[in-house]
Formats: C-alpha cells, structure tokens, sequence
C-alpha cells in the first residue's frame, strides 16, 4: 500500500513513521509513506498556505490552490483521497478494515480553523477518528495509518489481529500475567488452575461481563450465539443485587 | 496542568511534545509534561515489563509490578490515572472539557496484548478514543492531551474554542478563503456580497444543512432552538427531490 501525506509539518511524522510496526512494515514493503510538504505548493513568496476567511469569521483556513495542486501531482485512479475532519464520518474498525485493502490513500492534514471547503470536492473520504477536536490533522492522520496498517497483509500475525478487543465486536476478558501475587492484588485462582474446559468457560463468562459493564452498546450491535446469550443471562442474573 | 506519561516508548513524544501548541503550552508554563519510561521500574535485569498470560491466550501482557511502582510514585491525591485501551470510555468533547480542569493526569500507554488486568483497579479512568485498535496506546495518549490542552484556560484563544466544529453541538458551515476562483472553483457569490445579515444566515443555515446531511445523529443529541428548527424544516423541505 502506498500512503501519501499533505501536511505543513511533515517532520512531525518521523517518531511515527521510525516506530516499530509501521518501521517495519516499511522496511518489509507493506508499506510505502511519503510525507508531502504542502508549502512545496505554495502561490506565495512567502510560502503562505492560509488566508482569512470570505464573509467574517476568526481565524484561517488552508487555501485551496496548493491542495488542489498538491493533490492533482499525487493522484491517480487508484488513489482515496482522505481528509481527516471532526465533521467527518466517525472512524471504526469496519473502515479500517475497508482502507486496508485500498492501493494508494492521499491523507490531507488540516490547520487553523480547517480548510477551504472547495478541497472538499476533490476528498473521497471525510473521517473524524472520533467527537473531539485536535490542534492538528497530523495526529489523527497517524491514528488512521497505525488501525490501518496493523490490517493490511502481512504487517502482523493474523492471529494477533483475530485477539483484538473488538475484533469479534465484543470486549475481551481480563487478562493477567506473573507474579500470582504483588501488593496484596492477586491473579484469580481459576486461571492458575491449569485446567483448560474451566479457563475457556471463565473467560467466555469475563469477555461478556465485561463488555456488558463497560460498552452494552456493543451487545445491541452484535449478533450473540445462542450459548453466549446463556451466558449474558447468568452475567445478567449475577449482577443483580441479592 | 501536570501530565506524566508512563511508557516504554518515551521518546516517541519528541515530535509530539515539541510541537507548536503544547510546546508553547509548556513554555508559558500552562503545561508541565513528563515522559516516564517504564523499563526504569522494571524488576527484570533485561528492563523487561512483559510477560506471557496466564490460562493461555497469545501474546504478552505489560506486567503489574513494574506499573504498579510507577503509579505508586507519581499519585497523589489529586492525580488522576487514565489508561488509554479500545475497552475503555468513548472518549468525547466533553470529557475532554471535564480533564482540561484537573491538576495531574497520569497516563499509561498500553502495549502488546494490553495489561494486568490488575493494573486496572488503580486505575480511575479507562478511555478509548475510538471504536478501532491501534499498535500502542502513545498515540491515543498524545489524541487524549492534546485535545485536553488546548482547552486548559490560556492555551488557546478562547474565540478559537468557541469556534470549534462541535463546540456548539453542530457542525460548522463550509468556509471559504481567497482566491475567489481557481480552476473552476468558485466561492459562493453570497460571501462575496458584503451583506452581513444575509451572510449570517446563510452560515447557520449552512451549518444545520452539513450537520443534518453528515451527522444527523448530532441533531437529535442537541436542543435546538425555535430558530434553528425553523432553518431546520428548511434544510429538510429543500432538499426533498422536486
């Protein structure tokens, strides 16, 4: 996958670019990221890439000429063009998956207080990562690249990406590693018990407890087998107060 | 506001920390971050923090002593400790309202398969940033400061703030900036004329336009006023097929 990124502060990337997993996937060819500094495609002497915004409002907005000189030089017919907004679509993992497959994605980092709406109709995708809003597109531009470059082939190991939290569209039980016991906090006896029928029913119990405690919206999205609808009625059951 | 940030991956914030809104926010002394490497409470002589997970499962899992130390050092009875992982909170504007007035936040950056489970009862806050899985938890962490920080009293101008996409509950109108055409893209004339009041309502029947076509979800979330559900009825009637 080819990934292109228009930003006025391309070093920003290169901790995110030279860390583990997409370094790697870099070095192995999964991947190829180029970051786009879109002063290159300034019409100004002095390099300016904003102005004020048409009928009032405070602040600045990106011009529209060096994007859409920016994005005509890096564009073909195979590439997606996504700009991260918050007044985009909310980002899930469903995307993710989707971008993973894509050839070539073109990411437009936005500043000040966004961008000339024009540039809108030259972006495949408006994504929000989520209902906040950030200094920079930078950082949830590196949030897009990292949930879609762990997916696209051969980045991780398959199994790895099938553990997710979420991958099943459930949250996973707790897990625990060594020392048994630190502080007085100790790991629960089942798990140390080495019997495994006991374990797998144990965690199926906890991944559904816990996902019915902290995100019950996931439980209405999800389609349940009818033995873990067994087991969310006695999470149920357990929970009530005695 | 103080911030420490346990990880062992420290020097990925360089970029991050030393760009131009937090770096600014530290400088005029709004801001106090810290960057802790958990390898230094390692109890292991290879600084190792991981370890395999108990009654199976792939994988490794941060180890609890290591973390519980470094909790233990940094908390006091102001701090609050946040854990950034796909199973926690949806995190949203206003909770970042709601952080933005606490004195010290410590944050955990989660890594391979997550965590001891045990890790959790210290833990005051679970947060995810959005419903997709990342490689680490450092980039959720520098998303979750960074929209805290610009909301800490005097890093921004509060004008900015109050000009955010969502700060109202809806989203903004497209803006526009110079020039008025390039290659067949033009501003629309309206935002030319200089008629202040015509303009005003063509923004905020813009606005309610874009967030009822993007994010209609919004709409049933916020009150609206009489006004704004007269813009409303509108939007809708316009865009009904003639």
């Amino acid at each position: 996958m080819k990934i292109d990124i228009i930003t006025i502060f391309p070093e920003v990337f290169n901790d995110f670019l030279g860390n583990s997993i997409i370094k790697r996937a870099i070095q192995n060819n999964y991947l190829a990221v180029q970051t786009i500094n879109l002063r290159d495609y300034s019409h100004n002497i002095h390099l300016k890439v904003d102005d004020t915004i048409y009928g009032g409002g405070s602040g600045m907005l990106m011009a529209f000429p060096p994007l859409y000189d920016a994005i005509q030089a890096l564009k073909t017919p195979l590439s997606k063009v996504i700009y991260l907004s918050p007044q985009g679509k909310v980002f899930k993992q469903n995307k993710a998956k989707k971008l993973a497959k894509e050839n070539h994605l073109i990411f437009i980092c936005g500043h000040y207080e966004g961008l000339d709406a024009r540039v809108l109709q030259l972006v495949d995708e408006e994504i929000s990562i989520g209902d906040y809003v950030l200094t920079q597109g930078e950082l949830a531009t590196m949030v897009v690249i990292d949930a879609v470059a762990r997916l696209v082939d051969g980045v991780i190991a398959r199994t790895s990406v099938e553990n997710d939290s979420l991958f099943h569209g459930l949250l996973k039980q707790d897990e625990y590693t060594k020392p048994e016991e630190y502080q007085g906090f100790s790991v629960p006896e089942i798990l140390l018990s080495g019997h495994h029928e006991n374990i797998k029913a144990y965690n199926e119990y906890q991944a559904l407890k816990n996902t019915y405690l902290k995100r019950p919206d996931l439980l209405r999205k999800k389609k349940l087998t009818s033995e873990q609808k067994k087991i969310l009625n006695q999470v149920q059951e357990d929970l009530k107060p005695k």
